[in-house]
């Protein structure tokens, strides 16, 4: 059986990795794809590497025949989204990569968005995206909310230990480097090639960026108080893929015993021997989650790193999975690829 | 029905690209590895991208069980391939990715490999690989040689037309830029990170290039006359990727339909419309080969470029494409992925 | 006796690099930065990597007192140029690094860059400012016109053989590969990292880029015939560098002895023995120019190399290397920094 | 008056960045280069960005005429420098950018570098390169010992505010980012550019890097008592500059005052307005230093960051910086051109 799929805000990054996942999906078919900017033109002109697929060309959302999709994935900006899936009609499942349905409260979305959400129904409603952790809920849910990249990476670093009790919750750092397709296609000077290649800085540093709103929220309700993590991002010279670098007061060796428990049936995260390390070209444009744990030489302290591909695992990916998840179909299918490799 | 697969050679990129690329394929399975330099070594101390896979252990070659295989894709040096490949088992069916049996003529592979061949009688027996000329022999073969890289890039751009007859074959230049997983994984200076980042330069400039050979042989059979044409190679600071600008003497629009035609019915192969060009990033790591003609503004001369990526169409995936063949299974299977973008 | 210079479009990639030329110049002293849109701004806030230096504030082009200026160099956008120019006093003299002046042909200037010229007057007066080859003319002259980075490359490779007359006029192929701050600071959505990180693709194909206006004038000019040129840039993913590939049907022999004899006595054009070929890197963030010449093995055909970096030797380098000669300095002044490598 | 260099070891990066860096230097000229396994090689073969320039051809060190030498800088692998540097004549002075005479304590270079220094007297004699804290140290040694440039990160970040008394001693973690070039020109499989490019790996996790050493050494003498940091560096898909992020307990206010008045006489560390922070674009190929302040959200810590160039300020720059002390010359001589951008 072949559930028909719609992709609203396919023009940007990961509408593209959407369909680049779909493309060789066993039983999902993209019957839509909208972009209002470029509405009218076909896929192949503002992505001609998928000029090889049979593509709907792309129509501003009104256009879209909701009554025959299943599912929406929902790639529009953030608060665009919501004013969106307001409008959706009641028998279709949506998966929203924006930020807009990321944080449960009406006052922490404030807070970090700047602006009151205009649907704050669906914003209770909406079950989180982290798969490995809300599985049941996002199985029976309407509506998914697709994490932060960043959130992503620091909470497979983080939950499990903060459940199991074995680290100092107020001695967390999490150094993190981002690859640029993160910040999407935007027209921005530091996102030029003449800017970055070469380059390397921090941003949003002193625990300014949004995806923190969505570590309060997880971290604190796992730990049942106030966790607050410091949380420092970087841009880096790449296109995908992040890596990050967790400092934590705990010991080593439980907390690497506590990842593979956690870990132990998971497709997608796989738990490094203890000592090594991961590297981000090592999950490049696939949905895996390499984890490693070293022992610092000061006692009681440890390393954790952790890296994923921010448009696969971070973003699409997970997307993806969760879709898998909510059509009751095979969690994995469509997203066993391995990655690519150099 | 699942064919049993060796890899000899599987610690080189083409190697790691066989893996990557069968792990979804429907009915391979991996039932061998060997790697002479880091036999008892587990895939994933060798490529911890691929650590998520169950594969068996690197084993030297004469450690390979190969009554049960059914065919070998042979990723050994040149000069190697054709001492291993003459010790194997009838029954084995053989993709050869090196060097050692592109070139029929025995004195043409002393000219340009600078050695007798050791098995002749193979070297008459091999089919050359370039799938979408040699389809029907490839089906029958026992024996298929891999094209060169940058070989199979030139040939897309010119068999069509020199077979038509719709250009001036004494006035032919290939201007090819070659991303560095073609020159594998040695350890050799000029593939140093600081020696290639934010460099490009010719190598094997004025025909020495060992793929001239491949051009000659093909290119010259076509004709029913010696060809010989100017082929200067590029190394551009990329990963994964080969672009060839080949200017020709002849009519645009003549070209452009000659392709349209030549290539209607191949999956791989597409033909963009006059006037637009390819990018290497628009078939990453992917089996595509994109092909645009341009006509210069000098009347009577045109420019056809062609890119593709020099792991998957110009090596790995030709080779699998090639070995469904010869198993008698679809052409396609296992290489249908899209590209990676961005 | 210092010299005062004013910068007009200071907030661009060239103007950055005159201030990073002029930063140690012996004798000239910025006194004025001009920048529209960025006016009110300081050089540090624009170009951080420039906050050492104690620099004019931006300002825009009316507020610039031209009265204690004796030299202007002018990195305006094309068009806007030549309107500021014809409003600066007669007493200032100009290094134009836009593409206003240089073409001498008002019916060229207008083929190339559709539209009229504005101020025809200062067209004809305009010296091109390609020094090796205009140097007595330079030492004389109020205005200067720098000339387009791929047009210096190809000239340096080809003007020398046309004015000896070794090489075939009709079958010259240049394939050139040009680095991307040659495009700017524009927020162009090809110009981000995501884009152009890991691609490579031609641009203006088939005979369009502008840059062939100077091809045409200055080589027909030295051949006292019409001479057309094959020209294919390509966009590569480093930030600078210029290398072409050029095709010509001549004796490798005579065409390097030509090159030897032609710069044996220039500072900044260094040609390499015979058989070796230059690399982009060899090069960068100087005012050098490498040229490197192969026989090819197609007997009376050769190939030529050139490399420079677009944003020195090919624009704000060759404009410093003008304004010396213009105010009576040492033409190297300023100019011998050793390349940055790696 | 002129000085004679030799530079022992000329055919590594930072033996190649000496020479860039000397070629324009006023009063210093290089009279002898050694590179064992390259004797016999001009310096244009082994760095052809060098040929414009008129150097001594390589020798082995046993060639080398000392006698006339003033100054020599021994850019030698580890214990190698040692060895070479304890049979140098009396007259010459010696700055060496190995990590030999870094510690002064013999168990401490056991401990780290797995051996007995061979020549103790020496390493108790040699003075600590940290310019702008061993200034008049310097100014009268014989035998200066270069940073680890790593090493030199972390120290301008971190030793005004431990001399001042402004945070936590024992809760302090540097993670910090390192281009390839940092690795040298050795011939290693991950400083390949298909496997480094697009990737970002952490190395040396937990406190394993010999540059620790000098981090203990003198962290602990300036604060009086043993100081452990917390230090993970990462590679990355650069090839020059280095941005270590470091996290502290104290005030960002008291601490960016801290710096202010630390660095106000120094001509080549620069502290950014707080709340600014550093790239390492911004300083490449110069011998500047940034710092920036960042306060974090939570009460009481703060975020600092700091970069420079590995190949300059973090090694050849700050051995020549030390260089110009030790021959009572200008310290700025030939350091002070501005970063190469973009």
């Amino acid at each position: 059986m072949t559930h028909n799929i719609a992709i609203l805000g396919a023009s940007g990054y990961t509408g593209a990795e959407l369909v680049r996942l779909i493309a060789t999906h066993p039983s999902l078919k993209i019957t839509a794809l909208s972009g209002n900017s470029k509405a009218g033109m076909t896929m192949s002109q503002v992505y001609p590497h998928l000029r090889h697929l049979d593509l709907p060309v792309l129509t501003k959302i009104e256009d879209v025949a909701f009554a025959n999709i299943d599912l929406v994935f929902c790639a529009l900006p953030h608060a665009t989204s919501q004013a969106v899936i307001s409008t959706l009609p009641p028998h279709v499942k949506i998966v929203d990569l924006s930020a807009d349905f990321r944080l449960r409260d009406t006052a922490a979305y404030r807070k970090w968005y700047g602006q009151d959400h205009s649907a704050p129904d669906l914003q209770k409603e909406a079950v989180y995206g982290l798969t490995e952790f809300y599985r049941d809920d996002i199985r029976n849910a309407r509506l998914v909310a697709g994490t932060g990249c960043n959130a992503a990476a620091g909470q497979f670093a983080l939950r499990p230990l903060i459940a199991a009790g074995v680290i100092d919750l107020d001695r967390i750092v999490i150094d993190l480097k981002a690859a640029v397709s993160g910040a999407g296609r935007a027209l921005k000077e530091n996102l030029l090639h003449a800017e970055l290649s070469e380059n390397l800085h921090g941003y949003a540093v002193g625990g300014t960026h949004r995806h923190l709103g969505e570590f309060d929220q997880e971290f604190s309700q796992i730990a049942g108080r106030d966790v607050r993590v410091q949380f420092t991002p970087h841009l880096i010279p790449a296109n995908r893929g992040i890596l990050a670098t967790v400092y934590v007061d705990g010991d080593a060796d439980i907390i690497h015993q506590t990842f593979v428990d956690a870990y132990a049936a998971e497709p997608f995260v796989i738990v490094l021997p203890k000592g090594e390390v991961p590297a981000i070209k090592h999950v490049r444009a696939s949905n895996f989650c390499h984890i490693g744990v070293v022992a610092d030489r000061i006692d009681g302290r440890a390393i954790v790193i952790v890296t994923l591909d921010n448009l696969t695992k971070g973003s699409s990916g997970q997307a993806l999975q969760n879709a898998n998840l909510m059509l009751g179909l095979e969690e994995t299918a469509g997203l066993m690829m391995a990655p690519v490799y150099p």
